[in-house]
């Protein structure tokens, strides 16, 4: 049923690759599938200004397409001089997703920063760049530790994200580009290794979706971000 | 439990009135406690051009604060020069939200803009101004039929959104700012009438919310978005 | 002659409610006919750069219209990305009229932004937000003195605005938008209570005016000025 | 008693000079003592969207300033990225002004562009502007004539300005930097040949103004211009 | 005597990948060391408005930097508003060599963009984007070819670039970051495959230099890009 | 050969005008033929962030036209919002050469701008800013050392800069407009009184230039500056 030839509940194949350029304390190339996201963690000493004083860190995100990683060229936004809605929105949801992996008290006064920079895009970047920019945040945190900036890791839980949707009636996992341009329903999921739900995003595309609809997505991605957990660990143990 | 006293699946006092401005085609004022947005719907004849010649119409929303609406003053996104991330998040969702009302075929070449401003804000604009946007959109499709600038009218759903969350670990509906302040979690729930979903925005603030915390989130926006519909019914039939 | 009926020199109905929004220091909606101004005024405690240790305050004004307070829809200038030169234009000249109305050295070093925004646009706008800032101003100042912010009132003059013009020939007072877009001038007279010109802009539309029509606008701008001034102290002694 | 020791009604010395520059139809280097403004009139044929197709042509202008014309240096607007208020609202009353020279009908769909670029400043920068902006239209109004892209001159009136003021309570004509810092009022007093107003902005700097010193000011005011007007008539004579 | 221990005549290894990614036209990944640019080319049909109806086509050029494409973050332009004035000098520059390969008469009315984006810098990053970007533009030239969109290749020349500089007193080929921030003298040259000068940029950082270190500097500038022409031929051949 | 006549290593007459406006620290008016540009020297005591407490100066400098400097209107940049491409790139151009003119040590925490504002364009305006920037930075010097606030000069080097060209196939000196439009190379060439290169651009427009070709404008560059530089000098010691 699906363009791909997939299972409703089979991701795309997932790769993970640390140390991906060499400036950052953190750099990751997420691939799912066609979908690659180069996601770095940068650390700066110092808070923003509504933070100052308060004895707290702080985790932002950047989000940005490289004018060609789509299938038809997208203005670029520097030049254009603003980021988009859709962009902005992204960058957000990446930041208060990967806000709930840490305890920002134990991060002390430092900022991290994720960029997320998707070079090809096939569906699904902004839970790549979630997924990926944990893996980065990770990293990032343990130079903090070896440098002895943090007595201990921040990191307080492991954060993963997906999407489903409802495709030709019928909910699945982890939409490609052809899925996603055709899907009744598009729904982002991020949740933490407790099982929790972190954020929750459904959209109507076309038609309404169902209290059915949607538990049947919410099963799908509990099971797809269960394998992306497990694939955070393992690119974080190998090296 | 809740500050202002309210039961658990307890709406605020709602007020809709229409033709709240003289110039526009639709005009309303909606009142949800202390919350107030004027909602104006605008037709103009014409689309996007990325619409032209697609024998469609066009819905786009437009959201802002006056500065001070809030607690203590905002900066003026004109004098900023931009419009801010949560203002961008926001008229995507409005606009996406009524769009799921409309036929837009049968709406032809017109576009019509929705802009909601908050003139005193207690928690839930933006529900407010979905919920409120549906009843000048409503108003703005009578004046287009009445000028025959359409056959039939082009809306086929009604559309309605509610604010819930978990509050002290107990689902509640329809948070007023102290509520939204502290809440755990924060969800924005929008409804057609036939009870299917539009959008569902949960985002965990503190701790992860569950499964269960989300049925219950869910059945409480179900009632509110029910008695909501009842009183868009009752505005567009007043008058 | 003229389109409403009015004489020559008659205002249109004059409504000053206080208190309109619950936030705001000062929270003023003044209705001069169907146009309706939302002014209010919010005190913070500094100073402007140019003022750091200099030991007096400030007053600045910015000003806005809902996009559709008028008869076809203007873009949203946070939208566009900047304010109109007439928006520009206004909010100085608002600021400045206020300015005129404070000794700001009694002030201290503390800031009152009054903001005016349009709900509904039809002539004067300008006018009324000056009218309707200086009740706000006021009302702000009260609320300096009543936590000891400051000793006394820095109120040292009651200022109003009113548009005068000359229409078919004839001095007018309080031009409404039909009258306004026919007006061979236009002139904004803003004065104090001692009977003194703060500001006089008058503008020829059409045809120059001469020194007797100007004898003839400012006659009549005093009059409604007298009126006006009246209202603002029966709105600021009611309550 | 003034600084320059000028009696009260005493112009600065005036300069005009015309092709200043050799590329635009109209190029005029206006001197008001220390005081230089380059004023040049470009032609072009169309006319702004919003009058396609009214027969009619358009007059506009802009405005800037040299950043070190003045005592300390200014940000360059164009560094800066936006056009200050004060410019724009000069720039507005230039356009306006110079459309009262013109009988837009007969200047057919062109438009002519005003720059007046201020390469030192000493006081009355804006009127400088005006006056000699109309030497340069009226220049390039020939040049249509010559070319025969319309039948007779547009020129309908001479226009000329002055700024005036109340400085140590005395009315006194065409103010420089040190008055002008110091005036208790301001005002710029825009007239046509046939002694008939075209536009007046006082503004009180620190006291209110009376009706008597509105009269002086005035007074000295239609002194200047006709003066100035000699002066434009000379030069426009004089080549 | 270089931080690398590389002969002074003695490029980085080079390596350019083609078909990087898979939605452009053209789509390379150079890497010259360290540094590491992807250079795509995207074709779209029509021409910018100065060249509407002249039978010729264009090239054009962006460039970027992944914020943490460098040993510190820096700002993401998109989120700042602008782009930097390096990027603007790069970006024209880039073009301004690309547009030398091509006949844009034979390119007919397309427009080619080259978007250079860095995901990893280790100095002479223009260089590698103009080196890479003559690869890009090949494929999609044969693209056009393919496509039967123009008859034969529009390629007239090959263009690649280097950067050379005085170190230590002595010309070198292919500066790396750490001689690139100590370098007495920065040199970019640009040639074509005839050996001739499409562009030659050099400037003094500390001394200023003589004839005999720019002949030095050419000497080595030519060597190299003989080596790096041979290693674009390699790649547009090797697929 | 030359449209103008001259030789082929011909300079335009060279006139270089000191004091030309009375603010600023270093005032030059410089007219190259029909090129004319005023450029302005402002010291300002601090310096940039990124030089904060390392005991040094800067140079900085920002260029721009008159809209009507040229042939037909440019857009105001203030207007448009944005220094275009090409200004950014001369301004740059400026601020590195005469940067190479200073011991940035010896200048203390002082910021000079030089501002290069053209008045009237016909070829090598950002030769010609470099050139009267230079002496108006002297000038500015000689302020500095006359209030005491620097013990010697830091001015190091004589700086002047020429444009070059390939026209009809043979090196010429400083290209006005119609040669500059129709060159096939177009070289900037910065010296300093030393014989030194400051910065070469050289520029293919049509085809590639050799090396003869490249000796050649350097050639009849060199006999240029010497004759600017005896300008700047003759200008130096003239009041």
């Amino acid at each position: 049923m699906r363009p791909s030839g997939r299972a409703v509940d089979q991701l795309r194949p997932l790769k993970i690759t640390r140390n991906f350029t060499k400036h950052a304390e953190g750099s990751v190339l997420i691939e799912c599938g066609d979908t690659k996201v180069i996601c770095t963690a940068t650390v700066v000493h110092g808070v923003p200004r509504f933070l100052k004083g308060k004895g707290q860190g702080w985790i932002t995100a950047e989000y940005g397409m490289l004018p060609r990683s789509t299938g038809s060229r997208m203005d670029r936004e520097a030049a254009r001089g603003k980021q988009g809605g859709r962009t902005v929105e992204i960058q957000r949801l990446i930041g208060r997703s990967l806000r709930a992996a840490v305890d920002l008290k134990k991060l002390g006064e430092n900022t991290i920063t994720i960029d997320c920079d998707v070079i090809q895009a096939d569906g699904g970047t902004r839970t790549a760049s979630i997924t990926g920019g944990f893996v980065a945040l990770a990293d990032a945190m343990r130079v903090l530790v070896e440098k002895k900036k943090v007595k201990e890791s921040p990191i307080v839980a492991q954060i993963a994200a997906i999407s489903v949707g409802v495709y030709k009636g019928v909910p699945v996992l982890d939409l490609d580009y052809p899925e996603d341009a055709n899907a009744e329903t598009d729904m982002n999921v991020i949740m933490n290794d407790q099982g929790g739900f972190i954020e929750v995003q459904g959209t109507a595309e076309g038609a309404a979706f169902t209290d059915e609809q949607m538990a049947g997505m919410l099963a799908v991605a509990r099971k797809g971000i269960t394998e992306i957990m497990d694939a955070q660990r393992v690119a974080l143990l190998g090296q």
